[in-house]
């Protein structure tokens, strides 16, 4: 079998490793040269709307998947006549804007935060009066690791807070006082089979994700469960979708879903019977799903423009490393590395040791 | 890091599987052009004694290894002036030759069938005497899987013996009535650091390993281990070695060795929180260990000779599939399926299964 990829980054690269054991190729559209993928199957080396270069790609195969969501919806929808694509397209279309994407959420009763539709500049004061400050001013699409987004604490922020996000049509969001996030990693098959992972709770800073925790038994699973699966049947999907949520007092509120694989749910690799990313392989090319069950404790730690000595890394018992073959740059995500424990106690120690070594190499 | 292997098996497609995530590359020589490990790295097609294809395969290559024992001897140690090579060369020597392996045994104090050194049809009927019925007579070199060996059960299987094993030099061993045949993985770091992994259980049939699983707290753990760290400080050895012994009235006696990843710790992959195939790069390149501590009980069935579909293997829950990539022929090894349970009673379950199905597909 062979699963052709848009997008040759670690996450191409992660499915396709996973893939491998099972006999599956992947090859993969990047027009990065370097494209961390590249090593792990056929690397078609073009820009994502060449022809030739999709014909190359999806040419033998037996499904195309996404590495990332923000693919033109016209595009996606005129290969899905060709052959199998999952995630539906409709599901990379709610997920690329956060108007579609809220208004989900409120239409399957998930709990979001407030939030109203912003056009324009002249839009802002009425809508800050409407939701109140503190609140956020985010773009619809292309925001990712904090980019795009904008904090408003007065009404002094109002001023440049669209030419900070570049003037761009947005979404007004009431700031959320959470007491953490978390996030469910779901996986749904082509015959409408679901799998669930354990809860993670992410630490983010500066938008971005610094370490993952899976949670055993958390008293919210059943809510994100039944949030995520909602999402999952609404949405038709096939492969592995991630909803990020925010708790705050007792309650799950929604933030954001990615249609793939995802960051947080990286310690699956470990920590899981079946990880993330053979799940979705075995989900878009129609194979039975594995189990989602826990094996562990973990955590994983993402290494962020710089990284440890691999030496120091694998001195860390139960420690496994992952670099993607990144050049490093400032806020670049490069690595990551899982703590796989035998319990809470040893997971507890050895992340002490593992964020001190990660912190000193980390830049950005 | 790259680490340069000798062989492009299935054994060196799993090596460089581990060591992808690590960020090491790995350059595999093997003359055949449909090299299963070629997938996972540079494949160098050539002879395993081009003077050139060595060349480019040591380029830049911080250590070499070997995915099997059958390497000429004076070729390993001239390539170990040039870069550092492990399994050392008095490894590989010891475990090719027969005669050499039990005389080992037998210095170490590790138990091991009576034995005597025939190298002629005229030798053998005071060997017999000597050794006495049922007895097997097994070429010193060259022989796996079941062959290069006879058995002889009377006097008259002597008038056979020699043509059928070629008329090459050998040894004549005792026939032993083992009660359970197991084997032991275990690793040596550079520093002289040891990991010892749980004992593995092993059926054969016509000499080739059909299931293997890893025992728990077994009373034989503590024996095989005293043997195998003998072997393994003898031989100042770096790298994965296994040590195959039989079970005669609860005492363990060493079959063989093999000094590489072996067959029979493939359920390291998911059942252990290091693999053999990461604990022998991380050794041969220097690195620190990881954990060999067992993560659940698991069985392993190879597939030989044919694969059942895919989709009914990924079916059984708990099951890691994984396939070579070699075309099917009578008696190959094209694949394992390993099954990583929660418990024991779900694993015997879950085995019934599996056998049945790897059962209608296996050939040879």
């Amino acid at each position: 079998m062979k699963l052709a990829v848009l997008g040759g980054g670690q996450l191409a690269s992660m499915l396709a490793h996973a893939a491998h054991p099972i006999g599956i190729r992947c090859s993969f559209l990047d027009p990065n040269p370097d494209a961390c993928a590249a090593p792990m199957g056929e690397h078609i080396c073009a820009a994502y709307d060449d022809p030739a270069a999709i014909g190359n790609l999806i040419h033998d195969a037996d499904c195309l998947t996404f590495e990332f969501e923000n693919v033109a919806q016209s595009a996606v929808e005129k290969l899905a006549e060709r052959l199998p694509v999952y995630p539906p397209p409709s599901a990379l279309y709610a997920a690329r804007d956060r108007l579609v994407e809220k208004r989900l959420f409120c239409d399957l009763d998930i709990p979001t935060a407030a939030f109203v539709h912003v056009d324009s500049a002249a839009d802002l004061p009425a809508a800050v009066e409407q939701i109140g400050l503190p609140c956020v001013l985010k773009t619809r699409t292309e925001g990712y690791d904090g980019k795009g987004q904008v904090v408003l604490r007065s009404a002094e922020d109002m001023a440049s807070a669209f030419d900070r996000i570049g003037h761009r049509p947005a979404i007004l969001e009431a700031f959320v006082h959470f007491d953490r996030e978390v996030s469910v990693i779901a996986v749904r098959s082509r015959s409408g089979e679901c799998g669930l992972y354990a809860l993670s709770e992410n630490e983010h800073r500066e938008g971005v994700l610094r370490l993952t925790r899976n949670l055993a038994r958390d008293s919210r699973q059943p809510d994100a469960e039944r949030y995520v699966q909602r999402l999952l049947e609404h949405l038709e999907y096939v492969g592995v979708l991630a909803l990020e949520l925010f708790e705050v007092n007792g309650e799950l509120w929604a933030n954001e879903f990615a249609p793939r694989v995802h960051n947080s749910g990286h310690w699956t690799i470990e920590g899981a019977h079946t990880s993330q990313f053979e799940n979705h392989v075995r989900a878009v090319l129609g194979l039975p799903l594995g189990s989602t069950a826990s094996l562990a404790p973990c955590a994983m730690l993402n290494l962020i423009g710089g990284i440890p000595p691999v030496e120091k890394m694998l001195e860390l018992p139960y420690a496994h490393v992952h670099v993607y073959g990144k050049q490093p740059r400032r806020g670049r995500k490069l690595g990551h590395l899982t703590l796989r424990a035998p319990d809470d106690r040893t997971l507890a120690d050895l992340l002490v040791k593992a964020r001190a070594l990660v912190a000193q190499s980390e830049n950005g």
